[in-house]
Formats: structure tokens, C-alpha cells, sequence
């Protein structure tokens, strides 16, 4: 195969709207509206479609760029172009935003949650929106697809929040999808290790007194509360390896000794802290809560007899925030049911981020895996 | 060996006074005070001590009772008594309330720190405290032993933050250490990973509007702050097997899905918030501050050609908080210096809380360390 790494160029956001949507758990959303991209050409029989599912902090925008001009290609444009993994020059490759996404502040992410005006109050929603889970982000997600006239998956695929999607369309609309892909996934359902974890990234913006229990958005987002939880929840991203490497004894102020006083610190910290700080204002921090919330409740375990599709696991092998034990688990459990799965290990030393940063290690197998499916 | 299970019994909190301690930093701390626990009998020549230094959040509580009904012995009571692993009808063992103690409310710590009454203002330090390091903790130590006529250690041991002061007192005074056991410790330094990871527990306090810049002491505790740092430190000390057996799915009321509001959630959160809220009020926020900074500043690396002694390291295998390669990499890199180094590792799914909980599986490696040293 000729890989020619081409790209799919400017992308363009669209809008999906639904006049109502009644979510899982039975409460209605009226007017909700999601952005979306596409890449490449549905096939006239619409047999040719992969949806691609973002992880917690992204949005739909896996490939190509917004501009001429944009330095930084979608997450995932590694693996999705003209010859690439993903070849839209065969696929017509699909990507949503989830509701209550956590960018609300970005002109590129349509979404609706938490900051999303309330018709009712002609108010922002704050915590009065519903709980909505993954299967909610599924159940619009194949919503759009209809309305494009689709009615069939290649693949459902995503990294992290995106490989639980994954999954829950394997469950929910078996007779959909023909194969699913898991990167960095928690394999058959969110760890309580992961649940209680996600509950410390929020414990920051529930604790910072300008969260006013979510309605902030007339005196000011709980920034410092965002900024924390953004820290965290980077650092659980990352991993020892490559956090030894790049700052290993390197001080914020090379000549001030951190071991003297309190103003002088590890340069570690001063990254960390710098990267929360960077995008807590981008983020809104109720949808943030929103979107734990729904992660929290992942889980197809009791619904395994319903999946078809056969399924590859991409973990990362130096991942902390869901160890690449979760997919192997997965896959043997699978495996057990008489289901097909496979695990693919993305090797380096930079922890859950691997899924974005190395994902083109696993090219050939997923290209392999889209058109073949799994070897055994 | 006749492996007999015996209690040290009930013991003694012993408080040692140094009227000027002068920091490694250079700073003055007039009046220094911490408590010790001493078990078994000096010898005559004053040549049978093992020092045993505490971990984090510890005391120099390490075995036996406080009073004949106090239902929970010392931390490592399973290896410290007559007859078992370090045996006190052989060894003369003590250990010593650290520096910046976090239990400042429990008056079985003897300790100084930012809580402390500074003599020239007649308030606490607060944050006016010097910054101490873990070599100040093992240079208190040093002067306590020699108040005692002890010139010479058979071994410096500890878990955790214990295990780095058993290094420090490695390189410190190689010519009183005979061995050097590092239980769950993080290698020759803390890693940039772990300095940040202790700073997302301070983000908390520091967050929290009654820390006042640590000049709490009037006005009341950041009890919010001190609730959510030490959940999160109890989730780093744990693991995804361990919590996934006791938690799975357990919701925290058993009839109300967390799917459905933000009132139900699940069972593994509110155990571990509710860990954090019990331990809150006996741990003062500021010595909290202190301990991570003393404990950030870790390093023997460039100290290495110091170190005389062999070190045994026990790591946990499901060590989230120091995952057992970095004991593999110390060892490592001292045998690459010649020194001489192992590692034994305790088996579990408990995460860095098995080297207290199951430390008992090493009571062999232990004890023959102790008498022969390594077996190379």
C-alpha cells in the first residue's frame, strides 16, 4: 500500500440540529444541536462510513485543518487522509461533537450541555441539564448518520472517552457496525479506580467558592478550580518515563534552589500548573462535570451478547490513566464469549497521550483491520 | 527461625529536645522536639540498632500498642516484635516522629513544624517555618541517637517517604549504616512525576480560601481543601485490581443509579471522599505543604559513590504511587556503581499500600538481610 501521507486539507464544521431528543434516561433536550466534520465521499450505496469518536477534551475534529493558515492538524490526522490508515479515498469518514463537550468557548465546537440556554429560563441550563451518558452521545451520533441517509459503519472507533463510543455502538446498534476500534480505552467499562479518579479532577471546581454549584455564568467560571482539575487530569495523562525525561532536577528558576524557599519550585510543577492555566478559560467548567458524569456510568459488560462487531484494542503501553491490563482483560473476556478481539500495544513513554501522539505505530493495523478484520 | 508472632506490647512515647537545631538550608529552628519509640534492649556495645523511618502520613508508631485495648498495632507490627522479621529480642529498634509531622492533633506525635509556636512572635510559624528536607529529618535522627550513646545503625529502614530517609542516612553516614532496606520507596530521587503528583494534593489546600495563606490557625483549618488531598492521596496509594474487587459497580445507594442524577453516585467515591473527610481534622494543612516539599527535594544521585551500605529494595507490585520499576532502576544503577543491590518484590492488588498491609511477605527477605546482607 502506498502510504502518501496527504491530507484532507481544510475541514468544515458543520451543524447537526434535532427539534428534540429525549435522552436514556428519559428527560428532553429540545433544539439540541452538535457539530460535526466529514472527510472523503459517501459511497452512493453509503457502505463506505467510519465514525471516528473524540476523547474527553476534544472535539470532532480528528484530521485536516480549520485554515490555510492553522499550524496544528486534528488529533488524529496521523492515521486519516488520502492513503492514510483511514484512506479517504475509500472511507467516508465521520466525526461529531458529544453533547456537553467541554469546549464551549471554541467557535470550531458545536455542542449542547450545561452552557447551552435553557429555553424554558432564557438561562444557561447549569446543573439543571439532564445527565446524559455515552449512550446518549451514540443515540445523536447515529441521529446525524440517518440524516445523511446512512444506515450501516464500517467501523466505530475512537481513543479514550471515543473507544467507549466505540463500543457503545457495538452494543447498542449491533446490526450497524461491522467493526469497532478501542485506543486507550477502559475496555468493558469505566474502572471504580477511574470513577473515583475522575471524581478528583472535579473535587477542584466543586471546591473553588465561584462554582456557585454551576451557576457561574454571570459572576465569572471557577477558574482556579478549572485550571487545577485541567493539572490533574494532565498529569494523569501522562506518565514517569517521559515526564523523568523532559524534567528530570530541572528547576523553574535554574538559579534558585527549590530545597530554600517556598517561591522556588520544580520546573515540573510550573508545566503542569502552565498547561491547566493555558486552557481553563477554553473550558467550561460545569460541561466538564457533565462529561465525567457520563463517563462514569460507561459500561457494556452486561450487554456483550449483543456485540457483532469484531474488535481491536489499541492501548498504550505506558498509559496510567486506564494501563493497557484493561484492554487485555477486555479482549480475553471477549474472547472467552466466543467474540473476536485483538490487542495491538502502542509502545513509548508519554502515558495515555500516546493514543493521540504515537497512534501511527498502529497504521497498518488498523488499515489491515478495516479491510480484513482480525487475522484469527 | 522460630517465627513465634510476638507483641512487642504496649509502648512508650518518648520526646526528644534539642534546645537549637540548625537546618541543612541554614536556618534556625530554637526548641526542636519529636517523639520517638524505642523496642527491644540496647546492647552494651550499643551495636544492635535498626532505625525504622516513617512513610507520608505516618508516625513513629511502627509496632505495638499504645494502651492494652488499642485495637491497632504499629504500622509494621507484622515484622517488628520477638521473634519476627526485624526480631526485638535481637535488635534494639527505634523510630522517630519526623520534622513538619502531618499529625500534629494526635497526641501520640511529638513533632515540630509549621504548627509550632514560634518563640519570637508567640504564634504558630505557619508558613514562616524553614523549609526542612528529608536529610534534616535523618539528621535529627542522628542527633537523637547519639543523646543515646548509639554510633552505628545494623540498618536504616522504612517504608515510602521512609525509605528515602533510609537512603539519605545511606549517603549521609556511610560509616554508620550497615544495610539499607527501601520498602515502596521511589528509587534514588523523587521522580519529576511524583513532584508534580504532590503538588496536585497541595492544589487543594492552597485552593481552599481558609488556608489564608497558611495563617489558619485563628480562624479554623482548610478542612475542604485537607478532605480532598488526602482522597487523592489515598487514590494514588491504591490500585485499579484492588479498588475494581471491593467496588465494582457497588452504587452508594444501592436503589438509585448514578445514570439518572447527580444526588446517586457511586459507592468507590464516597469511600474515598469519606476517607478524606475522617482524616482531615487530625492533619494539619501547612505541615501537609511542608512534608511535600521536604519529600519533593529527594535525591542521592549525585551522592551515590558515598553510599557503603547494600540496599534491599521492596517494592509493591501494583505501585501506582512509585511503580515497582523504579526500585528495579535503583538497583540497577548501584549495581552498575558496584554497590551491591536487590530487590524483592511484595506481590498484591493493594497498590502502594501493600508495603504496609503486606509487608509481612518480605518477612524473610528482611531478616536475612538483616543478619547476612544479600545473598550475592
Amino acid at each position: 500500500m502506498d502510504h502518501q501521507n496527504g491530507s484532507v486539507g481544510v475541514v468544515e464544521k458543520q451543524c447537526f440540529e434535532l427539534e428534540r431528543y429525549t435522552t436514556v434516561g428519559g428527560q428532553l433536550i429540545p433544539r439540541l444541536r452538535v457539530g460535526y466534520e466529514t472527510y472523503g465521499t459517501l459511497a452512493p450505496g453509503a457502505d463506505n462510513v467510519v465514525l471516528v469518536a473524540h476523547h474527553f477534551s476534544g472535539n470532532s475534529h480528528c484530521a485536516g485543518y480549520y485554515s490555510e493558515g492553522d499550524p496544528v492538524p486534528g488529533y488524529w490526522d496521523a492515521i486519516i487522509g488520502p492513503g492514510k490508515a483511514i484512506d479517504t479515498d475509500r472511507y467516508f469518514v465521520i466525526s461529531c461533537d458529544t453533547l456537553v463537550n467541554l469546549n464551549v468557548a471554541d467557535p470550531n465546537t458545536i455542542t449542547t450541555g450545561p452552557a447551552s440556554l435553557d429555553p424554558s429560563r432564557g438561562r444557561p441550563y447549569a446543573m439543571r441539564f439532564p445527565v446524559v451518558t455515552v449512550a446518549d452521545f451514540v443515540r445523536v451520533q447515529k441521529a446525524l448518520l440517518e440524516s445523511l441517509g446512512i444506515e450501516r459503519l464500517v467501523a466505530a472507533i475512537g481513543p479514550s472517552a471515543g473507544a467507549m463510543q466505540a463500543l457503545q455502538w457495538g452494543v447498542d446498534y449491533p446490526e450497524w457496525v461491522g467493526r469497532v476500534i478501542c485506543a486507550i480505552g477502559p475496555g468493558l467499562s469505566t474502572p471504580a479506580y477511574s470513577i473515583a479518579q475522575f471524581g478528583t479532577w472535579c473535587a477542584y471546581i466543586r471546591q473553588d467558592p465561584s462554582w456557585r454549584n454551576g451557576d457561574y455564568y454571570e459572576e465569572g467560571p471557577p477558574l482556579a478550580g478549572m485550571s487545577n482539575a485541567l493539572a490533574l487530569l494532565t498529569l494523569n495523562a501522562l506518565h514517569f518515563d517521559g515526564i523523568e525525561r523532559a524534567f528530570a532536577g530541572r528547576r523553574a528558576d535554574p538559579d534558585r534552589d527549590p530545597a530554600t524557599s517556598w517561591d522556588a519550585r520544580f520546573r515540573v510543577q510550573e508545566h503542569i500548573e502552565q498547561i491547566g492555566s493555558a486552557r481553563a478559560s477554553a473550558i467550561d467548567a460545569n460541561s466538564f462535570l457533565y462529561m465525567v458524569k457520563g463517563l462514569q456510568q460507561f459500561s457494556v459488560r452486561e450487554r456483550l451478547a449483543e456485540l457483532r462487531a469484531p474488535v481491536l484494542f489499541l492501548p498504550a503501553a505506558s498509559d496510567l490513566l486506564y494501563p493497557p491490563q484493561l484492554s487485555h482483560a477486555a479482549a480475553e473476556q471477549l474472547g472467552a464469549l466466543g467474540k473476536q478481539a485483538e490487542v495491538f500495544v502502542i509502545e513509548g513513554d508519554g502515558g495515555h497521550l500516546d493514543g493521540l501522539g504515537r497512534i501511527e505505530q498502529a497504521a497498518a493495523p488498523i488499515e489491515r483491520f478495516l479491510r480484513e478484520g482480525l487475522s484469527t
